[in-house]
């Protein structure tokens, strides 16, 4: 009976035709819609951000030259982990997102010069930043209060809300995360596979994890959370999307509390789906990036991480200074 | 006169149409094609690669764990330079290449649950890795012998090109850069504004700035060279598409006998345009990416590394992992 | 000191960015905007449609069996003119807008079978209805009217709008255009070459062309305005698209008083551009298209119609089936 | 096993990685392929064209003005039937062509003027002129012949292949099919619900059909074969793909010998799949396209014709003038 009481997937509510959604959906755009977010996790004054009342870049303020030196000093082997997928054709795409890539010509270019050179380009079209191992930047997620749509800091979507690229919020803010990475594998801490779909991570297992790995978060940290769903990429893609599991919104408290800068996962969503509360949608979403401006970065590869039990590594992550997009597409890497 | 004498830049090569390039092109795919690239700067037979005969990494490979390590010990006061650009709506494009940037429906989701949560995604279309801050794989240059178009290792167009995306030598197999980065500053060695286009940097030069730096070229470097052409991008598009200022042959052996494993600058082709001898089409592209298996990055923002004379330090890219892609776009960094 | 009383063109309003538009724009989406639509030519109540208050096919409902065989009987030569234009690179696009046609793979379709079919795709990228020869339909423009956006009948985009698509109004309810077409031939009764930019036709003007061909403007017709402006149509982009003459609010009142189907011209948005009036922007598309129903045609080609001095004939014209879309690319033709 | 013995459908071939393909298939552009299309049904030298050497019209010539008016003489009642099905998410999309249909913004164009003009516009990507109903051009289709490939007229496509746009026999220069239609509805004649996958409709069967309409074929006719396979259409896109109803050689040449301009069906490709012989791909296609210059119609719905038992029309379509592509996108009709 959980589908009838949960919302749908981010693969449903992103076609916006969801019926189980449209139950507890205002009209969109309605102006007179008097539903407040009344019961939302993160109220309806929720700014201005600890980073200033001007700040596009939230969490990743936290990241300063004395964390980069610091980061740098755990690369002590050489290891280099690439934690992003392969973009390719058949991968897991949420609701009416694609992916296409092809190559005008073969070769693009003529032969010129005596020396006959030939080139191949390609072409992309797609979500690009939701499609894929993807960084949510703060241009992606907020909440409609009295009618308006407010993102972090309190930005209206109707004020920096363009066709053709944000005005604010836009990824190129972002700048570098350069920092320190710690792996909490819950997966390998309750001893399974993978966890199931809908299992909500709770602050005490991720407690569990950090004892288990003798650390502790540090102001400016990513977290990446290995739940081993991240198995199911390209071998039962209709299982990946169905759901997931994830943090919930005391876990996701634990990790802002701490003062993290982005919080991964080798899921599309990072928080468990069917989500803990039926009445809230991505709530964790809401708290981390419309509230604490703490990013998202998902479906990452962690299975070698966590095969090699590597907990502390240098993170970095470089998003595509995409203008006014709400997010990138990368290949974040850990080195230890 | 000089327009007559030399091919046309990318810009117009890409296009396929170029008047002057026709006089010197063989009709494409042509079986009987007699003009052999007899004079062309990496021969007839320029495989197997150093790095074995089923390599497709090319001078990735340089970058051993060692590498890494001595390269994240550069990292002294935790600063980050962005050296990539911006994309943006009109930056400029070669040829018939486009770019694309659209937010469907603002917001994309439609408000759901009782937090009303609201979202943005973003389209893109074009040739993601061959616009703007751009990384030529081994995949986007070859050479047309005997009517065979060859690439890096002697892979044969005909047997590995796929119109949805290459079955070898894409960008996926490059892997991570994480090495020490050099910036050549040739600009500052001679003193100007910027090197005027068609300005052919020679091995001397490059000399006489790793001399002034105090440094040698070690294997698996990133040699990043400044022309001050950069200054020209989204000033003056025209000018900066219509040529530039780069590196020969010479100067492009030196680097390869140096063994680097990729080559940037503040161009959108490495070496000068209109080039040294009217004959030969983008020969140092050959020459890197053909024949070498040594990478290219392109159109890269170069000056605040040349205004801060930081010469030496820790270079990190992660291309994007686009299967069977010629390239990738990035934000490459540098850090000291 | 045009350009500073006049809104800048089509071109322009489309980025969004204008600076002269901004000056009399209200805040997009602002809820409590108090800039009521007073000085509107619709009005704040402009609907149900005469059509009828469900109706989402507007104008195109004149169009009956009896007009399709009226029409046909209007073919007595077999001569057909093509009025589309070639879609093609470097056609003038306003705006951000783009268009993109390559052929991956050349052949997209390997070989296959003993007889060896090889087989080529195209790919498209862009504003598919809004770019080159293009029908407008009745999702393409509305008014804001204290904060919803209006459009045909009263539909409120809050409510139809679909990111992926409209949910009314799209460009598959309009059907077939098989009617009788007029030619109303501006530029040939004032003896101009072509008509200047800005230049606003009057009823009387169109009163004088149908004198002149002998011809009434019955329900359910099409008219076609020729200016002349057309003839600028790759030969000068910049000026095509920096404005252009058509009709004004008084022209565009006489023909849907005569009940016209569908106005068509050589122009890309029917109307004077510069406006007659400064402080309204495309009253013409609004009184057409969102107050009557009537649909536009633009950007066609005239000109052998007007060469060989053909003003009646039959008109066909059959809308892409894009559900969900403002518009359609089409080919339409007039027949004698 | 049937699947093992014949090739798979379009769906696959078009992705270019059919196992079963790759059997009969040579390697592609190999320049010293012995394996010659001896076997094929067009032969080794099928130009030039019957409309003479430098013809890129093919079988639309045979539309003259007199055909014209002939077929507006049969519009008697003015019905308008609409043949194109609707374009939208979800539809049957073969191998790895896509199709995405935004609206950035919503709305797109900001209000401006004391009018408060808002506007729509839409982005699509996809191969345009293969997707949902579609027009075969004579740029789709050819035939590998000692290592080139060959189409209409003898055209190598090494000669006319452009990345960017066919240089020749792109689908602007088809011109206008406003001819006589006949529907032969072989489904009806079998008194089946529809056509099983891979039935082969002989000529008998068309020569029982055209007897039973008292029809005979002219030159420049367009024929509609309705095999109820688009019952299946957005029903169950699986079945409509895996295979189809539809003419075999023998059929093909009874069409063409009758010289019609253009064949169109309810299927996919017009043809049976799995083919009669499984060691032809796509043989009916070749006979036509790249032989004859007799044009495709595919996708079409046919349902209402037939219901109504129509089988004489005047039939209307007008492609896209797509520089250089291979085929178009349209919403035929038929009228009565």
């Amino acid at each position: 009976m959980r589908k009838a009481r949960h919302p749908a997937g981010w693969w449903t509510v992103m076609m916006g035709a969801a019926a189980g959604a449209a139950l507890v959906c205002a009209a969109r755009w309605a102006t007179g819609d008097s539903q407040a977010a009344s019961s939302s996790p993160i109220g309806e004054k929720f700014w201005p951000s600890e980073f200033g009342a001007d700040d596009q870049r939230g969490a990743a303020n936290r990241i300063t030259p004395a964390t980069v030196v610091s980061a740098a000093r755990l690369i002590q082997t050489g290891q280099v982990y690439q934690l992003g997928r392969v973009y390719e054709y058949g991968m897991p795409l949420p609701g009416k997102r694609h992916f296409s890539l092809t190559i005008p010509g073969l070769p693009t270019g003529l032969p010129s010069g005596s020396n006959q050179m030939v080139s191949n380009d390609e072409l992309f079209s797609g979500e690009i930043g939701q499609v894929g191992t993807q960084f949510d930047g703060l241009g992606h997620v907020g909440a409609r209060i009295n009618g308006e749509d407010y993102f972090y800091n309190g930005n209206k979507l109707s004020e920096f809300g363009d066709p053709y690229g944000l005005k604010k919020l836009g990824v190129e803010n972002a700048g570098v995360f350069f920092t320190r990475g710690i792996l909490l594998d819950v997966c390998a801490l309750r001893g399974d596979d993978r966890l199931p779909a809908g299992y909500v991570i709770s602050p005490d297992e991720l407690t569990s994890c950090l004892e288990r790995a003798r650390l502790t978060i540090r102001e400016g940290d990513v977290v990446l959370i290995r739940t081993g769903h991240g198995k199911l990429w390209m071998q039962d893609n209709e299982a990946f999307g169905a759901g997931e599991p994830g943090i919930g919104l005391a876990a996701a408290k634990f990790l802002t509390d701490h003062k993290v800068a982005l919080i991964g996962a080798d899921t599309w969503a990072i928080e468990a789906v069917p989500h803990e509360r039926a009445d809230l949608s991505y709530p964790v979403h809401q708290w981390d990036l419309t509230k604490n401006g703490v990013y998202h970065l998902e479906n990452l590869d962690l299975e070698q991480l966590g095969a090699d039990g590597v907990h502390e590594f240098c993170f970095v992550f470089s998003p595509l200074r995409l203008k006014g997009a709400t997010g990138s597409p990368g290949n974040p890497i850990a080195i230890r």
